[in-house]
C-alpha cells in the first residue's frame, strides 16, 4: 500500500476557533468556519482551507467513480460561455438577475455558467452525427455561478459552488428513461458512500424545463427544502411538487348568496371571529399582479398562499403583489372585501380546494360588508383551478389519504428528464436507423459537490463538533500528541508507521497547546478515529477513541497501530 | 493492483478530423483538435473532452503530488473576487483590460481572478497571527481569467485556463529564498515526470511586481517567448530580461562634432547607404509619449526597441508612440532627423550600448542634416540608460561573451521572490520572536497546467500525431481491433485482461470502420503502446507496436499482456 501524507497541525493553515462566526445561522456555517475548514471570502462566495478542501475532493472522488462506473465520460467545460445559445433558449433572459453576465474587452456578452445545458447540446451537435454515436452521458465536476439575492447559511447556498452536472444524449424515449434510471442509481451509490441520509422525492422542474424530475434531498434543520412524507405509504416528494387533485361537490342543498353585514372585518381571523365561523369556511382572495395585469387568487381561509406555486404558474411573466397605488386606481377593489362574486375585469384562479359545488363565506366588494353560501361555478367562475397553497402538516398523502408529515432538507441532488427542450432550440438532430434525421433527447442530472460537504456536516455533527463518515473524512486518524516533547516524540513516530500503512493521518503536535484545547479541537474537526498520546505514553500505551461514541480503549502502540491498519 | 477502466472508442465522445482545423496556426492546437482532446467553445475559451481530460487530470496530479511532497498545502479559493484587496494593491486599474470585470445584482464590483496574490494575502492574515505559524506554502489548481486581447494558439493562450498557483510566506528573506528554492527543485521534477524538455531562464517580474524571478521555459516553435541560451556556459534567460551593462569608453580622441549635409536620409538605411557607413555607427532616436510627455529613446542604428522593455521600464505609466499629431504640436522636433544634441524640453534615455563617451552620426535636429562624432555624455546628456534594445542572434552572453543563441518557448512556469509588496499595501503582519509585529515576506509561483498539455504535444509530436509521454497519456495501452467480430472480440478480451491487471487501456472497438482509419487515428491520439489483434487474431497472434519508435513485433496474447503488465 502507498505511503499516506501525514498532515502535522503545526503546519497546518487552520485556525480553530471558539465561538462561532457572527454572521452563522446554521450549523454546518458554524462548524465548518470553527473547524478551520472554509471561510468567507465575500458574500456567498467560500474558500476551502486544507481540510475543507480534503473533504471537497474525497467527495468529488467518490462521484466520479461511481459516473464512470455507469460508463458517464468526464468531459470539462468552461465557466465562461458565450451569450448566443443561453439567447437561442431563452434562458439568457429567463435566468434574471440570478446570472452572472459580464463583458469582455469588445464588447462581447458572456455568462458565468448556473448549469450547462446549452453547451453541452452543442458539444454533442459538433460531436454526434448518427444514432451510432449515442447513447452519450457526459459529465463534469466545476464550479457553478447564481447570483443569489441573499447568499445565506454558508456553503449551503454559495454564489460560487462546485457541482457535478451530467447530461445525456438519447434518440428514443426509452432510452432517456434508462440514462435517467442509470442516474437514479448511481446516485443512490453515491449517496450512500458519503454516508448522507437522504430521500428521493418528486420535484417540479423549475427554470430547467422538461418532464419528469425527482430531487434527492437529505433531511436537515438548516435546509431550504420542505418535503412531504407520508408514514403510511412510500410517497415523499418536495412540497412545492404535490398538487391537490379536483373534484366537484353537490350544491343543490346550498341556499342563494346573501349579503350579511360585517362592519371592522378586513381580515380572515376578524371575520372568522365575529361569525363564529372556521377560517376554513371563509375564502381568501389575493390580488396580484402578473405583467401589470390584476390577477386574484382564491384559496380557503385557513391556507396560505405558496408565491413559489404562483410564480411557477404564471412563469416567464412576472408576479407582484398589489399595492396602495394600485388599490387607488381601481376603486371597484374594496381592501379587505374583495370576492369573487361580481368581481369584474380581473382574472380569477383558485386552488382546487375551491371545487365546483363548494359555498363560502367571501368578500362582497362593498366595504363592511361579505357574502355567505357563495358557491363556486354557481354564483362565480374560475379562470383556471392552478394548487396555489402551501402544504401544511397532516395534508391527505395523494397516493392513500394518510396526513403527511413535513420536513426540511436540503437538495444534494436533482435528476430530470428534459426531453427535446434543448435539442429543439438548438437543433440537435442526429441520423436515424431509417436514414432520416433524429430530433435528441436529453436528461440532465446535478449533484451539489460543495453543499453536499455542508449536507454530510449538518447530519453528522454533534454537540462537541463536525463527525465525518469514514470515506470523507480529511484524515482516518487524529493523533494527538497530549503532552511535552516524550508525547510528541510517540505521536509522530506512530504517526508514520499508521503513514506507512496507507493510513490518512493527521497529528496534533502543536507545540505549547493544552491537552485540553487539542482534544477539544479533535472533536471539533471530526476525525473518526483519535488517538492519544498522553500519561502512558512512557509505557507505551495509547488511548484510542471513537469520535462518535465516544468510546475510549487503552491499547499498546504495537495494538493501536495494528487495529488503525487492520 | 486495482482495476483500470476500460474506454471503448465505440462510446468515445470524440470525433477525429482528418484535416487541421481552419483556424489553427500552431502544432498543438491542430493536433489536440483533430484528435478529439479540445474543442473551441468561444474565442479564446476551451472545452475538454474525454481524452483531453484524462491527460489534463494526469498533469495535474502530477503537480498536485510534487508540491504536497515539498510540504504545500492545497487550498481552493474562489474564481470570482472582490474588487477592494485588488484595490489596494493597485490591481484593480493596472491590469486594465486584462481583467475581467463584472457586477452582482446589488452593483458590487468583482473580478475573474488572474492570479491570487491579494486573497492569498489576506487569507494568511486572517489564519496566521504568529510567526509560528510561518513558514506556510498554499497552492491551489484552479481556472484563472485573462481577457488577452487576441486569445491565439489554441489553449497555450486561453482567456480561461487552469494553473497552479501556490503562494509562500515567510517572515525572513532566508525563509522566502527557501521556499523559493522548494519550489524550483518541486518544477523540475514535475516538468522531468511530465517528459518536458525545459531550460529554466532569468526572467523579469512583469505585472506580479518583487524581485528574483526564473521562466520555466519549454523550447517550441509555437512558443511567445524568446530565450536566449548560452552554447558556452549555463546561462540562459528570457531575452526580455537580458540587460547589457553600462560601461564608459575614452573619447578624447573624438574631434568635435560636425553638422553634415544629409538630404533625404529620413531613415537609417538611407542615411548608412548615403553615408557609406554601417547602421551600427548611427544613433536612432526614437519618440514616445510617456502618459503624455515626450520622451526620447535612443540606441544603435541597427538594433531594434523593444517596446516592452520601454513599457516596463515607465510602468504603470503607458507609453504611446509619437503621432503627426505630436510632430505638428512640436517644430522644433523634425521628423527623421531628431538628435540628441540640442534637444531640448524631451526626457533622453539611451540603451547601455550608447554608452559615454562613444560617438555616432545622429541627427541635428533640422531638415536634411546630420551631424556626425557627437559624443555620449561629452555633446549630449542621457537623462537615464536603460537596456531597451531586442536582443539578437549573436548579442555576448551577460556571463561569458560567447554569442547567444536564439530558440522560442512556451513559458509553462514561473518563480517570483515578491518580497514585501502584497503584504505591505494589504498590511499583512505577524507577531515575531521578539513580541513586536514583522512584515511578511512573499513568493509567487505558477504553472500552466492547461498550457502544459499544449506544450508536451508541441514536443512530442511527430508527422502522424501526438505522441504522449507514458504518465501523462490518456491510456497505457491503445488496443485496435483490426478486422471483424474476431478481432473486435480478442480486442475486448485483451483489454478486459489488461485493465484488471490495472492498465488503462483505449480499444477501438468501432464497428463498421476500417484498419486503415483505425491506425490512422491510433497514431494521431498518440497513446505509447499500440496493440493491434489483426490477420493473426485466429492464432491468438497480436503485434505490439512502440507509437513513438514505430518498431513492431509480434506476439502471442499471453506474451502481450505479460509484457505490458510487467
Amino acid at each position: 500500500m502507498a505511503n499516506a501524507p501525514v498532515q502535522r497541525m503545526s503546519q497546518l493553515l487552520a485556525k480553530t476557533l471558539r465561538d462561532d462566526p457572527a454572521d452563522a445561522e446554521v450549523l454546518s456555517h458554524k462548524l465548518l468556519v470553527r473547524a478551520g475548514y472554509v471561510r468567507r471570502t465575500a458574500a456567498g462566495i467560500w474558500s476551502w482551507l486544507p481540510l475543507g478542501k480534503k473533504v471537497l475532493a474525497n467527495v468529488e472522488r467518490i462521484v466520479r467513480e461511481e459516473m464512470d462506473a455507469v460508463g458517464a465520460q468526464e468531459v470539462l467545460l468552461p465557466a465562461i460561455l458565450p451569450r448566443e445559445p443561453y439567447e437561442a433558449t431563452g434562458r439568457w433572459e429567463e435566468y434574471g438577475p440570478e446570472l452572472f453576465r459580464l463583458q469582455d474587452r469588445r464588447g462581447g456578452d458572456y455568462l458565468l455558467g448556473p448549469t450547462h445545458e446549452e453547451i453541452f447540446t452543442l458539444l454533442v451537435k459538433d460531436q454526434a452525427s448518427s444514432y451510432k454515436d449515442l447513447p452519450v452521458i457526459l459529465y463534469q465536476i466545476q464550479n457553478k455561478y447564481r447570483d443569489e439575492a441573499r447568499p445565506r447559511a454558508g456553503i449551503l447556498r454559495g454564489r460560487e459552488f462546485l457541482m457535478k452536472d451530467s447530461y445525456s444524449f438519447d434518440t428514443e424515449d426509452e432510452g432517456l428513461a434508462k440514462s435517467y434510471a442509470l442516474h437514479r442509481e448511481a446516485y443512490q451509490k453515491i449517496f450512500a458512500r458519503l454516508g448522507l441520509d437522504y430521500r428521493i422525492c418528486a420535484a417540479t422542474a423549475g427554470a430547467m424545463g422538461g418532464s419528469k424530475s425527482e430531487e434527492f434531498l437529505a433531511p436537515a434543520e438548516a435546509g431550504e427544502d420542505t418535503f412531504a412524507d407520508c408514514p403510511n405509504c412510500d410517497f415523499a416528494a418536495n412540497t412545492e411538487a404535490i398538487t391537490y387533485e379536483l373534484t366537484s361537490v353537490d350544491a343543490s342543498d346550498v341556499p342563494a348568496a346573501e349579503d350579511i353585514p360585517t362592519p371592522d372585518t378586513p381580515t380572515i381571523e376578524t371575520l372568522a371571529a365575529s361569525l363564529g365561523v372556521p377560517a376554513s369556511a371563509t375564502l381568501k382572495n389575493l390580488l396580484v399582479k402578473v405583467d401589470g395585469e390584476i390577477v386574484a387568487v382564491g384559496v380557503p381561509g385557513d391556507r396560505e398562499v405558496d408565491m413559489d406555486k404562483v410564480e411557477a404558474h404564471f412563469a416567464p411573466a412576472t408576479v407582484e403583489l398589489v399595492t396602495e397605488t394600485d388599490f387607488a386606481a381601481r376603486p371597484d377593489l374594496v381592501r379587505g372585501y374583495v370576492g369573487p362574486r361580481g368581481l369584474e375585469k380581473v382574472t380569477y384562479i383558485a386552488d382546487p380546494r375551491v371545487a365546483p359545488g363548494t359555498a363560502w363565506i367571501t368578500g362582497a366588494n362593498k366595504a363592511g360588508t361579505h357574502t355567505k353560501n357563495v358557491v363556486a361555478g354557481r354564483d362565480f367562475e374560475v379562470d383556471a383551478y392552478v394548487d396555489v397553497v402551501v402544504v401544511q402538516e397532516g395534508d391527505p398523502c395523494p397516493t392513500c389519504g394518510t396526513g403527511l408529515v413535513l420536513d426540511r432538507a436540503i437538495e444534494i441532488g436533482h435528476i430530470f428528464q428534459l426531453g427535446r427542450k434543448y435539442a429543439d432550440a438548438l437543433k440537435l438532430d442526429v441520423l436515424g436507423q431509417n436514414g432520416k434525421p433524429v430530433r435528441v433527447t436529453m436528461g440532465s442530472y446535478g449533484i451539489g459537490v460543495s453543499r453536499a460537504v455542508a449536507a454530510l456536516a449538518e447530519q453528522s455533527a454533534d454537540d462537541k463538533g463536525l463527525c465525518w463518515p469514514a470515506e470523507v473524512a480529511p484524515a482516518d486518524v487524529h493523533v494527538v500528541a497530549a503532552g511535552k516533547a516524550l508525547q510528541t516524540e510517540l505521536a509522530l513516530d506512530i504517526s508514520g508507521k499508521l503513514a506507512a500503512a496507507g493510513v490518512r493521518v493527521l497529528v496534533d503536535d502543536r507545540p505549547g497547546v493544552s491537552p485540553g484545547v487539542k482534544f477539544t479541537d479533535s472533536e471539533l474537526i471530526g476525525v473518526p478515529k483519535i488517538l492519544v498520546a498522553g500519561r502512558r505514553a512512557a509505557d507505551g500505551v495509547v488511548e484510542l477513541k471513537d469520535r462518535r461514541t465516544g468510546e475510549r480503549e487503552e491499547l499498546t502502540v504495537e495494538e493501536a497501530v495494528a487495529r488503525l491498519t487492520a
